[in-house]
């Protein structure tokens, strides 16, 4: 029988990849969405195709609230930050940070995998690109893996939970790559912080990780992108010039 | 200016004591309940009942749907033990037991406590009188608070985060002392795992030890017991008598 592994996906470039080299190590998967209240309900529809064509044992969409504790441009009224440079963005935490995101949405992982038996959980996260995110460094994952094993009947019986971040010391553009090598058609992922009807925005932090990792990784990059509504005011200088 | 500290209020004994202990330290308190799916909702009841109560500065039940991975007495089909003979309730993990619980509700208090700027979260559990439960452990606790450290805005700029778990090695009997000489009426807690709109069945795990407690601590029991409904069959040798 196959092992099961849960698997964090929010159908974006990198929780897709995740799912790819989950399937290709073998294990069956049971993949796990969240409605939080995020702006970008297009993730979750992303994250349905995904699962259709990768190919899931099980996809589940858990709805949970992080509005109520409000804090966070993803849920909340503050402006999703547009047009930053690169160098702005590598400082400091960023407001898009949804406060305790990953401690979450492992937690809910870890406990549908208790109900599955499983022993294995991946997760998206990476350190390189998204430095600012506390939840996404190596050090963070180690504790929570330790936690989960002291949490749960798996920790007592002494079968140890694995928390695999396969991506956590790799390049978007390095992702891309291995994504690509695995048969990942991207255009079915959405990345967009603030997607729009006919398309990603093309301006906010996320677009633009995304679109300079395809070029850097030498990859026709199939993301629809709509660019700006004519009545927005441009700021000068750091528009992400993008091709539709 | 107060503190600020989130504490987890399910509206039983324990949790109910942890409230009073948080206010009894100076904290401003930020009261954290959750809908889950759990069968017994007269405990938010309780919840709001004890926050009004005691006095807190806000009150937020978190809706989050546990159901939908199923495993637990509490929040699916699986029928609540009752009657159980106190020693068969020490050995092993109980079906009553929902996954990963607690790392969920210490997640939501995590993520409320970085939106509030918050250093400090209470939290009921006990290892002594519920031995099976592995997530009620205080190596777990510290594991929680190791992880919560690198997970947040508050771990990053060095300012610690502290998990505070008051009751860890009480006896129920002396968490009733310690809440009475706190000045709290444990007539407004609900602590049943079964309640009928008559009061609490009297005869699952979670009264058997309230009741147990009271009696141990010396304290007049104000629980409301019901017992059982007239049509059921009572198995013989264990039931919990108790004075209505």
């Amino acid at each position: 029988m196959q092992p099961k592994a849960v698997v964090l996906l929010s159908g974006g470039v990198d929780s897709t990849t995740v799912l790819a080299i989950a399937k290709n190590l073998g294990y069956s998967v049971f993949a796990l969405s969240f409605h939080y209240g995020q702006r970008h309900e297009a993730e979750l529809h992303a994250a349905a195709r995904v699962s259709g064509k990768i190919g899931v044992s099980e996809h589940v969409i858990a709805t949970i609230n992080l509005r109520v504790f409000g804090g966070s441009a993803l849920t909340s009224d503050i402006a999703v930050p547009k047009d930053r440079p690169f160098n702005e963005m590598s400082h400091g935490i960023p407001v898009t940070y949804v406060p305790a995101r990953n401690t979450v949405f492992l937690s809910f992982a870890l406990a549908w995998a208790e109900v599955l038996g499983a022993s294995d959980i991946f997760i998206g996260v990476n350190a390189l690109d998204y430095s600012g995110y506390p939840d996404c460094r190596p050090e963070y994952i180690e504790a929570y893996e330790r936690m989960a094993n002291l949490a749960t009947r798996a920790g007592v019986e002494g079968k140890a939970l694995t928390i695999h971040a396969p991506l956590i010391a790799l390049t978007k553009a390095q992702i891309i790559q291995k994504g690509v090598a695995l048969g990942i058609d991207y255009g079915m992922t959405c990345s967009c912080y603030d997607p729009r009807p006919s398309g990603a925005c093309g301006r906010c932090d996320s677009c633009f990780l995304r679109s300079k990792g395809f070029a850097e990784a030498g990859v026709p990059d199939p993301t629809q992108y709509c660019g700006p509504s004519e009545d927005e005011d441009l700021p000068e200088g750091h528009y992400l010039k993008v091709t539709l």
